[in-house]
């Protein structure tokens, strides 16, 4: 790993204990993402303050781009005003974006007062941007040079914007009207001879996203072709800036976290979850769990439809948690198999039917099995016929739950939904209800108690 | 996007309409990534093998190394030794890896014959790392130059090298022996002067692994830190290669799956779901459900216990699914939340008591809520008595569950486990008892129906 000398945990407890030197020892020789993340592990925010006004000027910036929305705004507001003023100034645009985007209106519009007007200009640009949209991602610090200009004056104009540009593995080029024409690896302008014209490196092999365009694509395009920095343009195709692979694994992981999030029916948090307060969690959660009563309250409804039934076989409710159990259990290993196939791109719409097929043969394969299993415990407890009635159900239960599990995400990618709305607990609470009326009916027939009393 | 003219599904059916000139046509346009897309949705290996060959040869290798596992096996069986033979001497030291460790030990036998002396030394050497560590991700291929040098000389041999590097956005300083000093941007070199030494470039600021050590390693260091190239060391602090932020985009990828799986219960595919086997999928899946399908009968016993109870008020039993499904779901959420947290890091194990507390509270308030609603629905169906027991019950398995669901991912990371083991199933399904034997020693209680029969 790095050369630290002193880990983060190291640098909290120093401070703690007073140790003020060994901070100060800890701030310089630690990157600045280990400092944010010591920083966020004090915690007293007047401490926290403290240690941050101890980094070196030049740190201060840098350190503050990694800290998380809440910590960016305590500290913001702490601290004295020319200091604030300079931070704001000095984020690169894309990071000043991201904290201003976390900001209430009021909070907004008091943050965008501290800011200097060639950047309150450029922030309120990119905040224009609908949400979740690359244009919110980007930076506009690339390098560019023009197709007409010779390698020997690309080269003097990429020394001289190197320390200005975010990164500078990529050139972009582009016509004297700023359309973007390609973009050309910096080794490319080493490797060539200097009269040349840029024109004559070009391949026209580059990739650009719009502005307005999802985020999410972003991230497929920069993973699938292997980028490191991707050209962002308007609909004019005018370069307009650009937005880097470190940027697009931070979204990757928080879209990820979302899939996550959805398919265990808790909410979206957008923020994260050592942050979350009860009140936003409570909001999150209770909304599912409420459908998912609903539900539930149909399942016993259900049963009651089988009243005579197991007022005559009481043993038949002793079975009750494993088959309907086992249905939601073989429906959410297919659901999220499913679920991360499609978010992946693994999986596409038009594979369903050979998907349903091979879903169908696994599942009917797993009940055979499981139902082996269970029908002796039946037979023990209450007989062949008992028996009987739990091992056909437990074959019929896990290919209803498998095949729910596997065309739910399916149909709802198909609505343009996101299928990880077909959520764990949703479609054990679908196979709940189908397994019930699956395992009741059956034993009804077999034990001729009677259909469903109404 | 890419300028591409033709999309990937019109190369797929202008191969099976015969319009060989548009697919030639296509294979030019297209990006070897989805030149490998397009061939790996032909259905027909000789088909796939027929559009792989009218490839121009400067674009096979490249395209070889985007096809999944399964296809590159059946392609480079199928095709003649001697392509066979350049296709694996081309490819990238790391994609050489990838393909050769996804072999059977025969096949592999078969496949090490077909390198080059010098490729299979390197080849064997790569293998030669645990599976899952960083070595056998890592390419030889790194442009380095020595602390010594001037940056004139410097630039020359990277001038000389960048055609053979993976990547020279980074390149790397080490002392004469091999040991890496020090890892400096390519822009550093163009902007220096000539003749100064690359020692006085230096910051010491670089990251470096261990090529023994496991892949989530480098994909945590390149994440936290935003790099595109980490340096690769032996034990000695050797520089032996390097990765590149595109592989750990993939390792990252494949992680989240795995996660995904184990909290599905589904088992660790480590193939494309789209090329796994019924039977492949079936023994994956078979394992956790029997586990499941036991902790359902222990359920069904506890049931059994309250026997007496379920006589006398047989209602109980319609209400058994909103009470036991509600645990899990509430115990699904919190576990979610819970694996997902940890595997980010936003959630630390020294988190778990802050986190404890606040699930507590939520849990408690949720409980409240869905009591209110539900024991409306109780007294309807069977008066007061009826509507205390759900109302209470719903309180106490929603806190029950949630906590189950909260504090085993914390106690399996406690005990060096993957906290995804704690999958949704699982916790559901112990929710389940938890949820039968709060809810009927409850009722047991409040009908005064006498305690479990023993």
């Amino acid at each position: 790993m790095s050369n630290s000398p002193m880990t983060i945990s190291e640098l909290v407890a120093s401070y703690h204990d007073g140790h003020l030197g060994e901070v100060d020892a800890a701030l310089n020789a630690l990157a600045v993402q280990d400092i944010a993340d010591a920083l966020s592990q004090i915690e007293a925010a007047d401490d926290r303050l403290a240690v941050f006004e101890r980094l070196p000027q030049e740190r201060q910036t840098d350190t503050f781009s990694y800290l998380g929305e809440r910590q960016q705004l305590e500290l913001i507001n702490a601290l004295p005003s020319p200091l604030a003023r300079r931070i704001l100034h000095e984020l690169l645009p894309d990071d000043r974006t991201a904290f201003l985007e976390s900001l209430s209106p009021e909070d907004l519009e008091n943050h965008l007062k501290l800011l200097a007007p060639e950047d309150l200009t450029q922030s309120l640009k990119l905040l224009g941007y609908p949400e979740e949209s690359i244009g919110r991602l980007m930076t506009p610090r690339y390098v560019s040079v023009q197709s007409d200009w010779t390698v020997a004056r690309a080269l003097d104009h990429i020394r001289h914007e190197a320390n200005r540009g975010e990164t500078v593995n990529f050139i972009f080029v582009t016509d004297q009207q700023g359309r973007l024409l390609d973009a050309i690896r910096l080794k490319d302008f080493i490797l060539a001879r200097q009269d040349r014209a840029v024109e004559t490196l070009m391949d026209g092999e580059y990739y650009s996203v719009l502005a307005s365009a999802d985020r999410e694509e972003a991230v497929q395009v920069i993973q699938r072709y292997d980028l490191s920095t991707l050209a962002v343009t308007d609909r004019h195709g005018i370069l307009i800036g650009i937005v880097t692979v470190d940027d697009i694994m931070d979204v990757a992981e928080e879209e990820t976290t979302e899939d996550f999030q959805k398919l265990g029916a808790a909410g979206v948090l957008n923020v994260s979850l050592k942050d979350a307060g009860a009140g936003l969690l409570y909001r999150k959660r209770v909304g599912w769990l409420l459908v998912l009563v609903v539900m539930n309250l149909i399942g016993g409804a259900a049963i009651a439809l089988f009243e005579q039934t197991i007022e005559t076989t009481l043993l038949l409710v002793f079975f009750l948690p494993l088959v309907i159990g086992t249905g939601g259990n073989a429906g959410a290993q297919a659901a999220t198999l499913m679920v991360r196939a499609l978010a992946t791109g693994d999986v596409q719409l038009k594979d369903w039917f050979k998907l349903w097929g091979k879903e169908l043969s696994v599942a009917a394969l797993l009940g055979i099995s499981l139902a082996l299993v269970v029908a002796g415990v039946g037979l023990y407890r209450g007989g062949p016929d008992i028996a009987l009635i739990i091992g056909a159900s437990m074959v019929a239960v896990v290919i209803f739950g498998s095949m729910m599990g596997m065309v739910m995400p399916f149909i709802l990618t198909r609505f343009n939904l996101d299928p990880a709305t077909a959520s764990v607990p949703l479609i054990t609470s679908i196979a709940d209800i189908g397994g019930i009326l699956i395992y009741l009916s059956t034993a009804s027939l077999l034990l001729n108690t009677g259909w469903p009393a109404g």
